[in-house]
Order: structure tokens, then C-alpha cells, then sequence
């Protein structure tokens, strides 16, 4: 498949607009579309960013190609050839430029929507689109240049930072606080009370959830995330972290800045994460933990106590074919017996 | 409990409209309800399936039986007996035919909503049914027959095929596109970003996401799911498959038709899985494997390499009463040197 | 962070409200806020509940103080103290205070929102609220009480019992029922089809999902939780459960009351829960068991055979630094060879 450029452009135009040089080719060759190596015909630009894409290039048949230096000779001799410093970078801005042209497309249009509901003292900056359907509190304060997709509810006293975009469907509750350029996808929902309850005669008494969730600025949210309020202080995601779809923050968490979260991830009540840590797919993080910065979790490790030290930290067990996965089971299930054989063994054998 | 049949029916004119011929009981006889056998009664219709369900169907009080000649013994003799071929097929029918007349009461009424918002050159085929509080975007396309609940949102060229519908709060991204007959449950997100970020200098550079989602026809996703768009190429779900609730599926995956996926299951992004392939609930998938067709995946199973026969796999850790597994966790982090120790051993008594 | 109270109090006035007494200050003295010890001034009331806090509370800047005889000692001398029996009950009692002020800032005003569909024939009870953007279908019953936030979602014949509360976004399919006193969060799906199909010819044959959800008195249930309708009878979750967000229930499942459930945690179909069981995290139930009352699951664990013990259950991996696991993971798939080994090493030292 293929992304249409914002308009069709020629080579001598593409690196007056993002740099580089033609190596290769027409300048006032036309190119009409963004395309992968394996997809791209003649109107396409598509891009080898590293060597693993070497057998791609060769056989593709994209009208011209971004490349660095090094990669060059793998492309066909009928492409025209972009060199440039970073082919990575570059396919990036190419990309933005059109991401752009499209948000602009797709977002509501600047005002306020008339099937909006917007209490009269909630405050709205400069340049704000607020589409149909949302609904903005008494005493909330939306940033200059915020858009709000179909939908939205921002409760009441939230506050959300210029330039911040909620696609569609998010809950903001109240009194919570968005940063600046945040990204929130839909039906994402920051605010809804901690999971707090004391047990009492057999049931359980609810502990109101009075902090809030405050986001800092550049931050990505996924879809369906729950981001739970704090108890008393409040939930806290930093600067430039990235939060994947299916994302469960727990009250009192704090996160550090430019962390990443993949999806289905969840993270208990206040555990603290450090900054630039990344966690994979399915982590789960028990309560009252803390991990230092730049520590890495891979997919669907449990993290069951603190970690003071920076590195990579696993806990999922080895796939198997499934025949083989119970009788390892199995024996897992002895091993305690296993061990206790083994010592009685190097004691007869005068070993230990 | 009970379903409410669509209207009081007689045997006679149950089994002309079903099949099946009465066995026992007086063709005249009326059923009100479909019932499960522990929970019928007088009025109501039931059915055996198989023979687990025996001790069930002998102490039943229902008022007709639907069964295959091979169980009909165990039916009480005071229940009119209705012989099938095939009592589990005649079960969904009849529930089908129910399912069908609450589904039309229960559907936006054909037309569009006063209070929803479509744009006035979107596309909607005859007999659409759009309800309140939608929107629906620009050059949007929405098939003959299309049913939106209430709330839902069509990106900007977005496309519904003939007969689908999104039953409440779906939010189908601009230019991500649906089959025929697909039914999608309520929340569900489908053309989230897909979650591309480049490292640079400490910070995280999103990577646009210009890629569509693609679903096919039959497809049916449940509640709270997130299908993310692909970065340049598509994300795409094939005919027939099945998705239930709070699935993630990463960007540029593709799944071949009529796979299953249980619940809270994550496949990251650029994964393939093949056709007929069926996957427990909280599987994760690594991002960039390929499964083959025809593999069940267990539950909670990580898969952490390409599969290439097809079969059944697992991971998961079996689950123990908590202090044995103390012990044999325990165990598990000695399992290295307990290998060497007994490497030693056998070394010592000349075994190998 | 701190908490704003309703108005500010003094300390006489703070006693006479939630009980206990004034050990030492001026009974004039005002508070404002409730805060936690680490974070109060010289305006806030905070709290000791137990010992492990004793460090936060000797270097306390809090005006005032909660706490219990036993641990008043612990207090800088600057600081009100107000002695009461249960500090932490005592705390919970402020917070509610608080939580109830702001509960009745945010909800929607008594009264149907002029954006908000009512089907005439829908029953309202009475001091009802029904926010902008709601959808109420014919012969739903809303309770005296009940609050309905943005956008929310009630099918056709769905009942809520007095008193609950729907967040926003929330949808309550056709037919399903809520009791007294639940909360439920946003975009939470309650009713959605359960995930049953037949097999026929390679594909999937849907079984249409006629029975209800029915969620007891007093249940909470948090944000993007997805539960499904029975297949034919109910979906049942008992009085006083506690769900946490991202949950998945799947059809027929039954939950016994006081039952809590932590985040990202899966119920396959058919499973039955007891009472009072606490289930962590991230946990996965196989379809089809039975789990009796007063059980305990860890995080991550999967629950494959029913459970006839109170007692506490684990299965989790246990995590290590990533090079270790990947020796302990690759020595787990060759347990049951190690097994064979020591076992003919147990035979040549005649140990067994």
C-alpha cells in the first residue's frame, strides 16, 4: 500500500523540501506517493533505511529511492536515486509532511461544534476545535490550539495543554491536568477512581479517590487505556513518555519522563517507574515497587520486586510444543523433590 | 433463565419452520420461551446436545425437548420430544431466530438521526441506520444496511461494507475500511496509531502512521478492542475471523481468515498469523513472527519465536497452591546450577 | 498534593462532625485541606494510620494531625493533634466528606439533558440525571437517583437500580440489568455478545447470546471492562464485587458477592468464582471452573483446574535479570531429560 503525498512533487522539489541530492534521475521526474520497497511502483518514493531491506530494494519497482551512500548500489538502475544523510530520518519528515496535511483534513475545524456542550465559565484558548458531541465542564481549561475529536468529555476544573489533540471518545475527569502536545486515541479514559477499598465485616468500604492524574507535555496515549486518579497525592506520567493501547496505570503511580509502556501493560497502584525505561507487551508491575531509570522489561514479565539496578529483566516461561510444555510443567512442578534427590546424591557420592 | 421466543409457537409449527418431527406430545402444544435444562419450565422449549449433558436433561421440566435419536431416552416422559438431526444446529436457529427480532427492535430505526452528524458528501447506501450522537466524516462510504448505534464515530473516507454494524461508542479512524457483515462491539477502536516512536538524543520521535486497518468480510470484533493502523503498509484482519473483548492488535499485522482470538490477547506489530489459527485468551505475540496456519496457541502463552508446523503450543507456568510454588519458583532460579551439579555427578560415577 | 475540603474547618468543629478529640491546639485552629504527611502544611489536616509511617509522620509540616492513642508520640510538637479510635476509618470519613462535595459539582444537574434521547417510553425515576449526549432505549427503567454521565449508553428493557452512577461513555446493552449503588466508569461495556461459535465447514457459525448480564448491589466496576451477556442464562456478578479497570468477563460467568478483581484480569466463559476470593492482577481463568469462596489468586497466575481450597494460588514465572533467565528458561526445557538423569543416577548409586 501507498500514502498519497499532500500534493504530486517533483525530485528537484522534494530535496529543496527535505534535503539531499539526485543522484540518479530526472529532476522534474514527478513522484505521487509514499510506498514500502515491496509495494511502490513508478509514482512512489520509497526509501532503504538499512541493510536487512537489501534484497527489498533490489527487486523494487518504486520510481525513485531515498538512500544513504553506503546502500546505493542496491538499487535498481531504472529508479531514480535520493541520496541523503539519514534515509531513516528523512522517510520520518516525508511522512510527517503528509501525517500533517491529513490531521489538518481530519480534525474538527476550529470552533466549537453547535451539538457541543460547553459550560460558560470553562475556559478556551486561541485557535481550539471542539467537536460534535463533547462536553466540557464548568472551570476546565482547554490550551490554545487544542483539538477535541467527537465525543470528548472533559470534566470538571480539567485543564489540557495547548496543542493537545483527544481523537475521539476520551474521558478527561475531572480536575486532571494534560500537558502540552499530548496525544490521547480514543475511548481512552484519565481520571476514573483508584481501586481503593477497605475491608470491613466482610465487605469492602470504598476509600474516595481525591488526587488527580497529571500528564506531562509530549505525551502518547493509545487507545482503551484506563489511567486511574490518585488516592490522595496524585498519578503522574512525565514529559515525552508513550503509552501503547490497553494500558492500566494503577493510583499513585509516577512515571518518569520518555518511558515507554507497550500494550495490554499494567501497572499497580503506587509503583514508581523511572525515566527512559521501556516495558513490553503484557508486563505486569506489582504494587508499592520501585524501578529505577533505563531498565528494560521484555513481554509478559511480572515484576515482583523492586529493581535498583539498570539492565534488561525477563519472567515469562520458554514456549514449547505443547506435548513437550506439560511434561516440562510437570516437572517443574517437582522440582523441589528434584533438588533434594540431587543433594542426597552428592552426599553419597562424598561430592558435597 | 429464559429467551422470549419472537412469538408463542406450537410444536407442529416449530418443526415446519425447524424441522425436526414430534415424538412424543401433543402437536397443539405450545412454547413460549428457549430455556437451558436446569432452568425450563412448562412453557418452555430446550434441547440436548450432547451427552455430557444426560443428568441435566433427565431431571429437566421442560415443557419440549429438541434431542438426536441417539439421547432421546433421557428425556423425561412427561416432555414432548422433538427428534432432530442435529440438536446443537436447531438450538441456533431457534436462537437465531430470536437474536433476529430483538436485534431489529433493538437497532436504530433506518434513517439518520437528528442528532447525528454526517457530512454532506459521505456516502450512505439504502436502508442505513444511523443513530444518535454519530458522526460520520467526509467522503466517508457507508454500505446498504449499515447499522450505527449510538455514538459512533466514521473517520474521514472511512468505509462500512453492506449489513454491518458497529453497535455503540466504535470509532473507525479516517480511511480504515470494514467488511461485509461485520459486527463490532461496543468501544472497540479501530485505526489507533500505530506505535512508531525513533530514539533520538534521550527522546522518543513519533513516526507517523499512514497505513489503513483493512477488516474483512464475517468479521466480528468484540468490546474494547484497539486495531491499530499500519505505519505505511495495512493492518488487516482476514475474512471470518473472530475477535472477542480487550484485544490489541499492533500496526501492519496481518491475520489470515477465520482465526480466533479469546480475550485480552496482544500481537505486536508486523506479526502474521495464518489462517484457521486459534488463540487463547492473554496470549502475547512478538512483534515481527509468523505463525502458519492452523496453530492453537494456549492460553496465557507467550510466543517468542515464528512457527512453522502447525500444532498446539504453551508457556504458561503451571499453577500450584502458593507455597509450593514459593518452593519450586525458587527452584527455578537454581535450575542452571542444579544442571551443572548434576553434570558433575555424572561425571564422577563414569556416566558420562 | 492536597485535598480541598468542602469548606474550612476548625479543629472543634472537624471533632464534633467525625468524632474524637482535640489532645493538643487551639480548637480554633483552621484547616483547609486534606493531605498526605509528606506533602502537608500549615493549613492541612493529614493522618498516621499505622506504623511503617511513623518516619513520614515525625517530619510532618501538617497543621493537624489524625491519629491513634498508640502512636501520638510520633508528631512534631508543632502540630494539632486529634486523637481518634481508627484513624484510617476517620480518614476515609474526611475523604468522603470531600468525595461527596465534589461528586455533587460533577455530576449532571437533576433533570434530562436537552442533547440526551429518552425513548418516551423509558421510566425514570425520581431526581434523575441524565447528562448530554445520553441514550436511553424504550422500556429501559432508570431508578430513583440514578446519575448518567456523557454519552451513555442504555439498551432497549436494560434496568439501573436507585442510586447508581454511570461515569461516561458507558454501555449498558438491551436487557441487562444493574443494582442500587453501583458505579460504573467510562466507556465500560456491559452486555456485549459473549464469544460463542460453532465450527462448520472451516468456519464460524455465530451462536446469537440471549441471555442477560446481571450485576448485583453495591458492585464497582471499573473503565474499559468489557462483560459479556450469557449465552442463554445469565452473566452474573454478585452484590459488593469489586472490579478493578480492563477486565474481561465472558458469558455465563457467575461471581460470588464481595468477590474483588484486580486490573487486566480475563474470565473465560462458564467459570464460576465464590465469595470473597481476591483475584490479582493480570489474571487468567480457563473456562468452565469452579473456584470456591475465600480464594486468593497472585498476579498473572492461570487458574487451569477449579480450585475446591480456600488458600492462595500462584503461577507466575518468577523474574530475574534477563541473562539468567534465558539459562534458567533453557534448562526448563530440559527438565524432564534431567529428570531421566537422575533418576539413572539414583539407580547406578543403588539409591532407588
Amino acid at each position: 500500500m501507498s500514502a498519497e503525498l499532500p500534493e504530486s512533487i517533483t525530485l528537484e522539489a522534494l530535496v529543496q523540501r527535505f534535503g539531499g541530492r539526485i543522484a540518479r534521475g530526472d529532476p522534474q521526474r514527478v513522484v505521487r506517493r509514499l510506498a514500502s520497497l515491496t509495494t511502490a511502483g513508478a509514482d512512489d518514493l520509497s526509501f532503504l533505511t538499512s541493510a536487512p531491506f537489501k534484497a527489498q530494494a533490489e527487486s523494487t519497482r518504486a520510481g525513485a529511492v531515498l538512500v544513504g551512500e553506503a546502500l546505493a548500489d542496491a538499487i535498481p538502475a531504472d529508479c531514480a536515486l535520493v541520496i541523503v544523510d539519514d534515509p531513516y530520518a528523512c522517510y520520518a519528515h516525508v511522512a510527517g509532511w503528509i501525517a500533517g496535511w491529513r490531521e489538518a483534513l481530519e480534525s474538527p475545524p476550529v470552533g466549537v461544534h453547535p451539538s457541543a456542550v460547553v459550560a460558560p465559565d470553562a475556559s478556551l484558548g486561541e485557535g481550539v476545535a471542539i467537536g460534535p458531541g463533547c462536553v466540557v465542564e464548568a472551570e476546565a481549561v482547554i490550551g490554545d490550539g487544542v483539538r477535541l475529536g467527537p465525543g470528548c468529555f472533559v470534566g470538571r476544573g480539567a485543564r489540557i495543554g495547548a496543542r493537545s489533540r483527544l481523537v475521539a471518545q476520551v474521558s478527561l475527569y475531572a480536575g486532571c491536568v494534560l500537558g502540552e502536545d499530548v496525544l490521547v486515541h480514543a475511548s481512552t479514559v484519565i481520571g476514573s477512581d483508584g481501586f481503593g477499598f477497605a475491608p470491613e465485616a466482610g465487605q469492602w468500604v470504598k476509600i474516595p479517590q481525591l488526587g488527580r492524574v497529571v500528564v506531562g507535555n509530549q505525551v502518547e496515549i493509545g487507545a482503551n487505556c484506563a489511567i486511574d486518579r490518585g488516592a490522595l497525592d496524585d498519578t503522574v506520567i512525565g514529559d515525552g513518555c508513550k503509552l501503547d493501547n490497553l494500558i492500566q496505570i494503577g493510583h499513585n503511580v509516577r512515571i518518569g519522563e520518555h518511558s515507554v509502556l507497550a500494550g495490554c501493560t499494567g501497572v499497580s497502584g503506587s509503583a514508581v517507574i523511572g525515566r527512559r525505561c521501556r516495558l513490553g507487551g503484557g508486563v505486569g508491575i506489582v504494587g508499592h515497587l520501585q524501578i529505577c531509570d533505563d531498565v528494560t522489561i521484555t513481554g509478559m514479565t511480572m515484576v515482583t520486586r523492586s529493581i535498583t539496578t539498570p539492565g534488561t529483566y525477563s519472567s515469562s516461561f520458554p514456549m514449547m510444543e505443547h506435548a513437550a510444555w506439560e511434561r516440562a510443567a510437570a516437572t517443574v512442578r517437582q522440582l523441589p523433590d528434584l533438588r533434594q534427590r540431587l543433594r542426597k546424591l552428592e552426599k553419597l557420592s562424598g561430592n558435597r
